[in-house]
């Protein structure tokens, strides 16, 4: 069977975002799925796919695949150029995109990710402050200066940061030069424009905080 | 060189516990090196090895691995029986993994591992509880029917989740007799004894809320 990838809104959920670029980049052939977040019956819905009822989700013939980073490790067993080729960078680019994964939770709480929102400045806390300041020293500091991407050419940690990118863009963060230069690079890749073009077709009206 | 393994104290650091259980797994040899947390230079000491600042940090020769699942990632690129063997279980593992990388907040501000702690129940938020209830579910949702541990032989699965078992025990958190055989399986396990045991000799003073 194609394998499904079961996602929320799209304008909303940056952990589906992820993994839909990977397999995207990938070319490995899917069909998605959209699961509204936020109505009624979406946690029951998110139950019938994984105890942990969450997206997103890859159904294939095997089993479900529940997580992103996950599903992102499955695609590179498959396709390893997702992933640098040197082990030492491969070591990097797994760690600055768990980073991402289990990190950041004030970026992530006060600055959610919505592609319909006018681009606005918002009041931001310490804590916030502290992990854009972090996410700009991580990202000089595995930059290798060829390509635009972190590693060169794109990578699964490209697709960890597309998210954060929206985020700085949505809500005019400021950022130093080399930042800004690689948000532009990523909201400007054909793929994700492809992403943000059907968000804002979307059109629940999703209870969004 | 020998790879340096950077750690928080045994007592307390729930992230650090899991790549140094991965190495003894894997038979990989390393020297390991304790950052007292919640010290006045411990962020100092942290910024010194990744710009993320936090621990683990995997120092090898190439350059430094900073977080928990890269490093487990690391390990099993070279010792590839840390994972299932199967690539259907072994995304599975790698999606439960992920889950507790990344989520399960509550209980983790809530019953914090502290294994000097005297073991006591204590009051939880609903989140708390509907956490303890997912973790039970993921368990019994992965669990093969083969061996002790989630998918059989010991995994990198089971080092994620042996923190888990650690509050479970320390909080007296009611669990399923299923739930219960398997924190047990992974608290009496030799490996973990001598973190445990080690924990229990540490002497510093941390303010640990």
């Amino acid at each position: 069977m194609t394998p499904i990838l079961h996602i929320g809104n799209k304008r909303l959920s940056t952990w589906s975002l992820r993994p839909w670029l990977a397999l995207k980049k990938a070319n490995i052939a899917f069909q998605e799925n959209i699961i509204p977040l936020d109505q009624e019956d979406t946690r029951d819905t998110l139950l019938a796919l994984s105890p942990a009822a969450t997206v997103p989700v890859l159904e294939t013939a095997g089993r479900n695949i529940w997580d992103s980073l996950a599903i992102c490790e499955w695609a590179a067993e498959q396709v390893p150029s997702l992933w640098p080729e040197d082990p030492a960078l491969r070591a990097t680019a797994r760690s600055i995109t768990a980073s991402m994964h289990s990190g950041f939770s004030a970026l992530r709480n006060e600055l959610g990710m919505d592609l319909k929102r006018e681009k606005a400045a918002k009041d931001m806390s310490v804590a916030c402050w502290r992990d854009i300041e972090t996410i700009q020293a991580l990202w000089a500091h595995v930059k290798t200066g060829e390509g635009d991407f972190l590693f060169g050419d794109w990578s699964i940690a490209d697709a960890f940061f597309t998210p954060v990118a929206t985020r700085f863009d949505t809500y005019q963060v400021p950022l130093s030069t080399d930042a800004a230069a690689y948000v532009e690079t990523l909201l400007s890749d054909p793929v994700y424009k492809d992403w943000h073009t059907a968000a804002l077709e979307e059109t629940w009206d999703a209870p969004f905080h």
